[in-house]
């Protein structure tokens, strides 16, 4: 049994965080939350999304484990009006979505045939930068008419974002007193923008607190939470190997 | 003799309810109104527009067959601003345009090298359901993301739009409650959904009050009035045989 | 040495006015000001733009002759927010540019390798209107929906925009009491709609008071200023020779 109501917005603002990275995505839902782990083809960025039974306004489930293909359901969530609530139930397997006067018959994938989930690394990154995600959407989306990778760094105090393209050279700085933390060593890893690029254009991104944590030449950790901290997501992105 | 002062948003509307499903209509006008009763190439979809002459500020006419080429008409009527007036008056084959200080002079077609005006049906239907337009828009825009067909019905005291794609299903149910009117018996009807796409996206539509009459595996008859009255729409389209 | 601030949003305005005509463009900075005359590939249309010092908050310059990608300066100021100020100095083979905290490097063209500057004809035309860009911007749009050529001209006390399709014809007229001025002779000339479109798009042209300098069968001039009189802005686009 699968049972949940909760803000159409809402739940369309958690699927986007996990769509911009992958087209489908195994849901495991048990009695406290709904959890989805997905890696993007390439194996260079992985996403984990966790949905707490508190942001539902109703919840109730056994364990399962539901394939879901996002771009389904989110044309679904579109129908929504503002102020909506969704209904959500796993009727022989199909999910059931009641939105208003709509009700949707969601089929469900043959969790087999998604890519397995990874299991995600524990790592720990020597310096952590706490900003508005809307800044670092607007460095990303300025990064990406220059180049095809982009370098995040800590340097003097500051949080930078560089890149460099055939001809031109962009770097983006945020101070100390811009941005909300700022902890650790000096450090710098190069990213592919594609990543960066989907990761940072959701909605939930733009309104978001987001951390980054950072190494030297070695993967990128980007979390932020929604819905009064009961929605939960992290990202983690592969460096690209500086050429010298 | 034909010269009529219309509101150039009004008229604007009025050519909109045509120009969805045909690109070209033959327009009588006679000294009490326009009518123009075009059928799209399939013959599956036809519609009736009628603008009285209550609807103009202006209009004198004698009995004119005008052909109209409905996309250089609505390029032209794109130029006007809020609260223009157009001036319309036929000029040795032309059709005179005048708002504010253009004036545009569009070639009519020959009647003879437009689609044969086809005798609109006279059918009795016996279910008829009354809805906001913007209700039928939203549900037909929803059940396009799903299938190619739609059944439209009246069920326990509901309508219902209904779609299957290959492997989702939808169902819009609206309750006697959110409908103005329902009268008559259970039915449904199978339809394209391109001809219902193409007549529900008009302005006019999702700002009417839209009367639906519907039978069993029969045409529909989808139907609404705007000026006060003075502008009335038809449209019927044909069903299609449902597969079992 | 070149060093300037100006007002982000202002700056953009200026590159526009001439990127609308032209993709790479020399700008000439001396003392007093900068300047940038560009001519485009067929040679039918030209563009004089002049920015003071005083159009600047700051400005210091020796002469430097800087080629620029107009696209990619562009591109640059549309990171821009509501109110930045930008700040430009040469460095090294390359403009800096300088956003709260983005820092661009923006490589400059070799002036060698861009369209010789033209000499700026000195015409004398015998009329002379004056009137809101956005008045133009409207004719010209209208116009580009019917024909390929457009002509202007002044007769009977009033300005007019003539053009005609295959089948249809457009005529916009704008009377003296609409427009600010209007003196000299009647005249009228005729020109692609292509340059007049790319001239009237703009959002200075659109925000301006325009003058349209015209003859007979003779180029047009088309000047209008903005930022209190300190960037100056000229085009003259050669006429078609009319079919009898």
């Amino acid at each position: 049994m699968f049972r949940a109501t909760i803000d159409a917005e809402l739940f369309k603002d958690a699927i986007e965080v996990v769509s911009v990275l992958v087209e489908e995505s195994i849901f495991n839902a048990d009695e406290n939350m709904v959890v989805s782990k997905a890696v993007e083809p390439a194996n260079a960025a992985m996403v984990v999304l966790e949905m707490k039974k508190e942001a539902f306004d109703v919840y109730e489930s056994d364990s399962h484990e539901l394939g879901i293909d996002l771009k389904r359901l989110s044309n679904v969530l579109d129908m929504a009006q503002r102020g909506d609530m969704v209904e959500l139930e796993l009727e022989e397997h199909k999910l059931k979505v009641v939105m208003g006067g709509l009700r949707y018959h969601l089929s469900l994938l043959d969790p087999s045939t998604i890519r397995k989930i990874p299991k995600v690394p524990q790592i720990q990154l020597p310096a952590r930068v706490v900003v508005d995600g809307s800044t670092i959407q607007r460095a990303i989306k300025a990064a990406s008419s220059v180049g095809s990778y982009v370098a995040l760094g800590v340097e003097d105090e500051s949080f930078y974002i560089e890149t460099e393209g055939d001809t031109d050279k962009l770097r983006f700085v945020i101070g100390r007193d811009e941005l909300i933390d700022l902890q650790g060593d000096d450090v710098r890893s190069l990213f592919s923008l594609d990543y960066l690029r989907s990761i940072t254009k959701s909605k939930a991104f733009g309104r978001a607190v987001v951390t980054l944590e950072i190494g030297i030449d070695y993967p990128i950790k980007i979390s932020f939470s929604f819905a009064d901290g009961n929605i939960n997501t992290m990202y983690i992105v592969a460096p690209r190997v500086e050429a010298v």
